[in-house]
């Protein structure tokens, strides 16, 4: 498969080079468009433009658009006249089409927003109301929605003449007279029933759906609990509007653990799409500004210690290993914790007993690892004093690391804040203070100096 | 939602102390498998006991086994009859029966497999033969396959009478007389055309598909990039041997995300899933190993500077800062080209791009920080060359993180070695010790002692 598609990339960017047009419109007419999508990314921004423009289905040029970074993609759709940027919003699924409009400049989204509502596409301005996280950002409008008194036959018919835009025709929605979600039913349920049999008479009535508020992560984890293929999204009075589909649950999941995985190294949120070294470098700063405050921090405290330092100079020497013990422990235990919480192999409700498992999971690789440490030093310096202040400043540095570093992201989980933030640079730096801090104080009574 | 399933929980539990199983099998019928899945996790041994012998559904059963982990999902099987398992394996998906059957003491595993044979359901077997990260381990052998000479009207017959036992009925695969894939429809397609048409006039003939040995992260990566909610997998020869679904996809992406976060956190690959401390103890250990011979190392280097030390003490008090702004940055850089890795935003094609982008960001945040502890140093202890010795300390650890941060990773997926393991604890040990050497250097020589 990746042989295949390099080849196609060698190919496509030779005709390029040659502006062999015809010859490269035949190859990209027969190229998926995802495949397209990809390749656009390893393009220079004129072979994209015309690439873009020697493509000649809309479809494609939807899935290659929606894929494009921010950058990329206004700096294409700025040349473009807005009835041509509309034809192609007009062929996506209207979700897509709203998270596109949503990421052009103000003024062209207008413009387009204005032009599709002369040609009557309404559908897509209103999925712009919900926000972007929601089921109501996520949803599409297209869905089966069947009358209840309907009969299977009937419900047949008219899916051989309607409903050919719909995205996923697997589930039949059944509703009442006012559009409300009564019931689910499926396409192969119509063809063993009898043929006059009512809707109502054979739909599975305990059908699962969510309001247009709910978060798009809830969303997501109760389609992959239930291993639902789409879920019915609902107004207030249970009126159904949308469906949210697998293949955009799958693509959310993806996304929150790119984000969690981000927040948790302190660099940033959002995978940072822009080509520019300096933006990345400014997205990335304020996180390392915590990391540097620490440092002062410590640096004052270890200061504070300057004349116990002049008489024991080789007690700097240990300040590496009891921060780096602490901070690789701390790091695991905030880890399994939001990594657990967001899988729900974690719950909220277990705070005891999953900080006191860390706590004493902590205790215990402590008193391994202030041993081992520990004997370095005596083997060093022979000083025992010296040795047992080492040893326990690992020890205390790993238990508290591991309380720490559970106790903040079960504390966060449990005030609904997102705990990925608990994890990054805020803990780690905490850790590290509060390990120099105990070395001193314990090196400094134990020496007597 | 959350608020019904606690309720729900609590009634349970209080059923089970009681002992109302009359009561109990009544909830229980009504709950979905998943709930319940959901809810033995927080439940005692005892009451897990209690709770599964009164579940009636085989399904429901089945469900509940796949979630447990290994320990509890032994013990419970434990004192069950062999018979009384297999009853349960049989109403699973194979797929799901095959990982559950890997998942038991081998004595075990091999008497259900017996007793399997002897009922004539040796599929679960075969999938035993694939390797459980491919295609082949993680497909199901059950889809519909139609003759490429049907007609619709026979496909539609046969699917009335056929096929009740198929999990995701959408996809129609065709086959020729060997039982090689040629082609794929849909139950809307075959309702659409006129009822003689063959299928092998209207099919698709460009189906993708994958061989048994695949990874399973290719294959979830193809499904997610196409859409699709199932995709065929057939053996060396073409045949078609099972499908993977779009469900599966779902946990596969999850899993290796988890698996991703671990390994750079430096806990172990799978989530410790036991509850026993000392085991999950033993798990996270070694990778400490690392940060602990990286601290000793760091500690020896240290000590090589003692006549330093003895004559400006404070040098020692900038060790924490320098050690951990090197050590978030590298963390930065690693995290973002890994996870980039994962999701196709980084390709490895564009090595030099990549490494040069993260060593300049590295080279920027350095100056900006070298300056800023720099000035700290120069305010508290009024000596430029410190000053200077500082900040040229946090670029050059700031400038080699990022470098090495985004080499290691990107070296590791070029030689197909999964790049996560990279990112964990040996690549911060190795940016604390490089950061520590190259500090002492600088001062030592700017300072002249």
């Amino acid at each position: 498969m990746h042989q295949d598609r390099n080849i196609l990339n060698e190919s496509i960017k030779r005709l390029l080079r040659r502006g062999a047009i015809r010859h490269l419109r035949k190859i990209v007419n027969k190229t998926h468009a995802a495949d397209l999508a990809a390749m656009f990314r390893i393009l220079t921004f004129n072979e994209q433009r015309k690439l873009f423009a020697v493509i000649e289905e809309m479809e494609k040029k939807g899935v290659i658009l929606e894929d494009l970074d921010e950058d990329t993609l206004r700096a294409l759709t700025q040349a473009m006249a807005v009835e041509d940027i509309v034809e192609i919003l007009e062929s996506m699924p209207k979700d897509d089409a709203a998270d596109l409009i949503g990421r052009l400049p103000e003024e062209k989204a207008d413009a387009i927003l204005e032009q599709m509502k002369k040609e009557g596409s309404e559908e897509v301005e209103d999925l712009l109301g919900y926000d972007d996280d929601t089921a109501g950002g996520i949803m599409v409008p297209d869905f089966i929605a069947l009358g209840e008194n309907m009969t299977a036959a009937e419900a047949i018919a008219l899916l051989q003449t309607d409903y050919h835009d719909v995205e996923m025709p697997f589930y039949l929605y059944v509703v009442d007279e006012y559009g409300k979600l009564v019931g689910v039913s499926s396409l192969r349920q119509l063809v063993v029933v009898k043929p006059d049999t009512r809707l109502k008479d054979f739909m599975a009535t305990d059908v699962m759906s969510v309001q247009t508020h709910v978060d798009q992560e809830e969303v997501a984890k109760l389609v992959a609990r239930y291993d639902f293929l789409a879920v019915p999204v609902v107004d207030e009075t249970n009126r159904l509007v949308g469906i949210v589909t697998v293949d955009d649950v799958i693509d959310i999941f993806r996304e929150e653990a790119t984000e969690d995985i981000l927040k948790m190294a302190g660099a940033g949120e959002d995978f940072v799409e822009s080509k520019s070294i300096l933006r990345s470098a400014r997205i990335r700063m304020p996180w390392l500004l915590a990391s540097a405050l620490g440092g002062v921090l410590a640096f004052l405290i270890i200061g504070h210690y300057e004349d116990s330092l002049m008489k024991v100079a080789y007690l700097a020497a240990f300040i590496p290993v009891i921060m780096g013990m602490g901070g690789n422990i701390g790091t695991q235990s905030s880890t399994i914790i939001v990594r657990g919480l967001a899988t729900g192999r974690i719950l909220v409700q277990d705070f005891r007993t999953v900080v006191l498992r860390e706590f004493t999971t902590g205790l215990i690789l402590g008193i391994l690892y202030g041993l081992l440490v520990g004997s370095v030093a005596q083997f060093s310096y022979g000083r025992l004093t010296v040795a047992l202040s080492v040893a326990l400043a690992v020890l205390s540095s790993m238990t508290v690391a591991a309380l720490v570093g559970s106790l903040v992201p079960m504390l966060f989980a449990r005030a609904n804040i997102d705990p990925a933030i608990a994890t990054g640079p805020f803990v780690t730096t905490a850790i590290d203070i509060i390990s120099v801090f105990f070395y001193f104080e314990i090196a400094t009574s134990l020496l007597g100096i």
